[in-house]
């Protein structure tokens, strides 16, 4: 099920600037899997390209947080939003990076502590202690 | 603004159930400042216990992910699910536990990226691509 | 902090249309005080009197759920959708319906709970057991 | 999957107060086909009733919005909400109301523009400026 | 769909581990059959243990709220959170447990009032009234 | 409260990577005004600027949506994902923008309206119709 038509490689390759996105995320990937996120997108090729452009930007340039923590971070902010299909496709990224059964064991550690200890925060409305406050650092 | 009352140290030394898990927050954070968090779960004793106990568990044990890297994702969720109170406590212990300006901006930008295709993907209602069914491994 | 004007009782007293929704709800909650809530409700008095008989027919008719349960799912649901303002008027509302403390703490131990399965079940994107499934019932 | 049974036309057809609101479905929407979210929602007939009637005077009455300006902001609630349902019945609907590919693609951009700095707000808890409080106004 | 293997009975009964949790569910549920969702847990023998002897605290304990009072609580997080999966699993659990047609059509109104009224206070920026503050309590 | 610092105009004027955001914010929006978001998103020059062209991009361009239209749509998103920042600042930005009291009025209405039924397809799992899948069209 979709809201919107999902593009055949023969329908993207008749578009060259859909194909040449497709290519950089085939070539950037190592990889001639494009998933269906991209096919999605295809129906606006600007945003095809923004987004690509910003995921490559944010997700795979060098930095000061590993690949793989990026990843486990992505899994945590797709799994409190709910976005079904976001966890199927960062999982499998953060797999493909190298993530071990144990760490994808913590992450969910992680996310369900973090669910039980916001919803108790919220429920008690605990005011923020002023020490957190850095607004005027 | 709190729905429950914030305990004092001077009611909590009082009853000696608060007291020792107080105590042993201190303990284990070498810190004599306890935030306002457990000054509100403090109305209901067990759930002190059993919270403190199982945080300690999923965020203080040796494991596959460092302390810091556990903190990030508390963030993450925390701002998904858009505790405030979360979000001001848990940057706090990352910045406690050494989370660097340039890793707090990656961070961010892996939140916001991660939000972003997250509604894309919603919006448009993308299905699962089959190759990321694991259910059958 | 508000988006919207509060409007004082002498403002609403006033305004006909306006006050009689406010007389409504002084007498049916026997009391005197109106909370912010309807205050911003004012500015668009339409909403304002659908907003309140929407509410009294859910909330104060005689039913299979008693009054006070009713607020306990409400509390519930607030703190889930993070409306801080609901959490606050809706627990003050359990409390005068004769919310017992230990009540309460039962109450947030569910939530935690359900939170913390939840995001389980999210990031596990577990697949829904067919005996679940009522559609052809 | 449903939690609940979905009724056929045959069944709505022997119970005269579902029948009434399906035929005005119909009546209205100027078709023959009624989705599933109305056949969930029989099995309360009350419920089906308010919920008709209630969208009704938010969505189809003359107002300052336009008819499809409205669906673009529930379709934009919807996918913020996570409601798979909601978005597909609602785009369609949205469609159905003359919106273009163009008007979608910029929806998309708002919706995920919102998003992610929505993320970056709640990550950063920026105080609200005093200036776009109109509490007092 | 699923980012995780799912254990068969004969996998499961390999591993004592597992099989113990599983033998516990069974007994306390006095029935053969356990949902996908420990399945999927099953990955992580100890946060599957961890987890079910939480629900069986949380949910099967005596206590002031009736185990079908805190089902109902359990339903309305799950869909305030947009877990599919939860509001399955529980609203079949609530069922088993004498949930009636009744009680379950003022469940859904209590909760999609509570959105609807959680919408506007946000929408609204409604401040709590200092009436509600409990902090110096 | 915040989790960063917010950056003065003299702190900005010091920095011309910043400063130069912070003239443009200016000359775009005729006027001195410039509000919190951007303050704090000053810890981060490169997002800063990200964040604001990609906003000029998708809020202040041509197109077929009106910019007021775009305002609620964000309005809307910000709403249902709790920002309360975002309200705020996107609520002023409408009202900049022309938004009348009888459309904030609908406005309103159709998020609550959203809201509700969102709440009620989630609760009830409405299986998504056929006729709404356009992923082969």
């Amino acid at each position: 099920m979709s809201t919107t038509k999902l593009w055949s490689d023969e329908e993207i390759n008749a578009h060259p600037e859909l194909k040449s996105v497709f290519d950089d995320i085939r070539q950037v990937r190592k990889s001639d899997f494009v998933n269906n996120f991209w096919r999605a997108l295809a129906n606006n090729p600007k945003q095809l390209r923004n987004t690509w452009e910003q995921l490559k930007a944010v997700m795979m340039t060098e930095g000061e947080l590993t690949p793989l923590v990026r990843e486990l971070i992505y899994i945590a902010v797709s799994t409190a939003n709910g976005c079904s299909y976001c966890v199927h496709s960062h999982t499998a990224a953060a797999r493909a990076k190298g993530m071990t059964e144990g760490q994808y064991g913590e992450l969910q550690s992680v996310i369900a502590m973090a669910a039980q200890t916001n919803a108790l925060a919220t429920a008690l409305q605990v005011p923020v202690d002023a020490v957190f406050d850095l607004s005027e650092s």
